[in-house]
């Protein structure tokens, strides 16, 4: 067989970016985290994977509040920055424009075309991270991203990180639309 | 300001597609997860959600072990077909060519890029569904997803799910390297 075996150690797949927000200190913080996904429908429980020494936890677990934003391409700069320097050196507070919704410690970031803010649910530890769950209590974009009034993932250009190549990606083209093509497989008896 | 309210119930972002495979009553079965991502670094543990019904999570448990299979576009049509029909209907075991690495429960399907063996680390009950965590112990490719002996995103061109238009993508384009292009911002004193 041609298949060979890999670095059992890596995770070559594309993972969706947030940039986690907080309170910490004072202040806003926000983290770049790619171990990001959605895990329970109802409620809309999301989480995100985050080491155990990060700044960004102190926050989230004193004030059980944190914000979800997802960044754009033209944010990609930012985003790195936000991901390879630690609050605990750096402030962060006055690297984007901010809004709030109806909690005081989910800092939201206005030029994301998607942001959330959910209220801590659980936080389960998972070895070397935590996995931090919250859920989605708000739902926040613009009509800019939109057509014919749903989001539109092509005017959103959310970014995509990929290993074993550190980089960033968009979304290329539509493949197929889902719960439907595989339709086509059924057996007809 | 611009910003509007969506409904709170969504997760309109780009999500990485797997296949979990897996022995059920006999027989190799695989079931499409899109809430998926990496869940600790060391050691590798990966986390798949799956509604607390599923088929797929009877063998998982029986086993203690699942395969993950990272379908590329040119399996979109089965991929759909694996996530809308389940295992307790119709006989997926014939669908995909399988080859098998360490565990005889974890049945991988060649077609697939990028394909891993997993230990059962823990279930995770999060609400309406479970957070099935997996430690990598095999992963697999082939060269011909290959460039100068990394794995190439191109090459294997992943499918991505989105919503609220439930679509299959592939990647687009590099914005940047991460890690690295962060560090413009690094204030000089």
């Amino acid at each position: 067989m041609t298949k060979m075996e890999l670095d059992s150690q890596s995770s070559p797949f594309p993972k969706p970016i947030v940039l986690l927000g907080s309170i910490v200190e004072g202040r806003p913080n926000f983290f770049t985290v790619a171990w990001f996904n959605r895990m329970s429908r109802t409620p809309n429980i999301w989480g995100a994977c985050v080491g155990k020494a990060r700044y960004t936890l102190k926050g989230i677990k004193e004030n059980k509040v944190f914000s979800v934003n997802f960044p754009g391409a033209a944010l990609v700069v930012k985003t790195d920055f936000c991901g390879i320097r630690s609050g605990k050196n750096v402030d962060k507070s006055k690297l984007f424009d901010l809004f709030y919704g109806e909690f005081e410690a989910a800092p939201m970031i206005r030029d994301c075309p998607v942001t959330a803010e959910c209220v801590l649910h659980d936080l389960v530890d998972v070895s070397s991270h935590y996995l931090v769950l919250g859920e989605v209590k708000h739902l926040y974009s613009e009509e800019k991203y939109m057509t014919n009034g749903e989001l539109d993932q092509k005017k959103m250009d959310l970014l995509i990180f990929t290993k074993p190549a550190s980089q960033y990606w968009t979304l290329g083209e539509v493949v197929a639309d889902a719960y439907s093509i595989g339709s086509s497989l059924d057996q007809i008896d």
